[in-house]
């Protein structure tokens, strides 16, 4: 019998959820586990939990900056911030639906090139036609694209997904929840691995 | 040449700092750096950044407890939180300037068997009396202690830690320094020891 998937929850504007999207297929693969992609808007989450966009505290702000650049490079990713970071990720997420409906294999084709665009190119991907442009590039159709992302049932299912995960307890990106456990960040992707392949703790 | 040493910042409140102060002398030993024991008062660097203790807050509450229990167990530790966590910590702070000012071996032996108190024990160590007897359970003479805790340069000196650490970028605990680099947390303890290993990447 084919084991739990493991959800990983990420907004299109977290550095650490560009970071760990690199790695989570890679992590599934060897735990044998199916990954399921839920892009949400963390906005949402702020709001029941008080945080703010992290690099724009005092402090943490700075702190955080640098760990996104050496985490990066740790990992031999490219890194920079996108223009206007952070930034409003809506399309970007609906975009993912959209696709996801057709096939959630070029979903995640289309997070990862979206994920990379924004945090390895520095693009804001705010805008739908953004959006569009990059899922061109792969294939898609831009007026689809385009009309996904415009699409009412889209919007809710990218409310209802960004709902169900708070619902569980989802408040940062990259999250993970895998055999009702929860891991948050992209430094706790070797606690989760551990934690499947030894059954916890 | 000796290398230059670690500083090692917590708050004596802090669940992931009782946890890392175990682990972080075998670190020195690993890397040959002398660790020097900071604790601080990160209500302080609260007010700075505009966080809360963690436990308190929605969602990173229940989410943070469950970790510091699994990541407990995962280190052999035990672990509970104290009545009437979080605690107000000054008198074990200053406990330990007051130690550290006679000897830093036995002000790090004295910080160790407070936060066991605290967090393996669940004992509340926010009074001067349950400081001092700890501390005398150590070998130190309670009176010392009291007369420690209570005087006035011993407590300018921990407001100096206190803002100095938040002059360098302190703002959570356990916080680690080495050569320039800031690392926060227990789960970035292999980080900071891979950086002092290889120079940085």
């Amino acid at each position: 019998m084919a084991q739990a998937p493991i959800d990983f929850y990420f907004d299109f504007s977290s550095p650490y959820g560009y970071l760990a999207a690199h790695r989570v297929e890679a992590l599934g693969a060897e735990t044998g586990r199916e990954i399921l992609w839920h892009p949400i808007l963390l906005g949402v989450a702020f709001k029941a939990t008080g945080q703010s966009p992290l690099v724009s505290q005092p402090l943490r702000g700075p702190y955080h900056l640098n760990d996104m650049k050496r985490s990066a490079r740790r990992l031999g990713l490219p890194f920079q911030l996108p223009d206007g970071f952070p930034l409003a990720t809506m399309a970007a997420a609906r975009a993912f639906y959209w696709a996801e409906a057709t096939s959630p294999v070029a979903a995640k084709k289309l997070a990862l090139a979206l994920l990379n665009a924004c945090f390895a190119e520095g693009t804001n991907i705010t805008k739908a036609e953004t959006v569009a442009a990059i899922a061109a590039d792969l294939g898609f159709i831009a007026e689809a694209v385009m009309a996904g992302i415009a699409d009412p049932a889209i919007k809710e299912k990218l409310r209802a997904e960004t709902d169900v995960a708070i619902a569980r307890g989802v408040f940062g990106s990259p999250f993970f929840i895998a055999d009702g456990e929860l891991f948050w960040g992209n430094d706790r992707l070797a606690d989760l691995r551990d934690w499947i392949l030894t059954g916890g703790w």
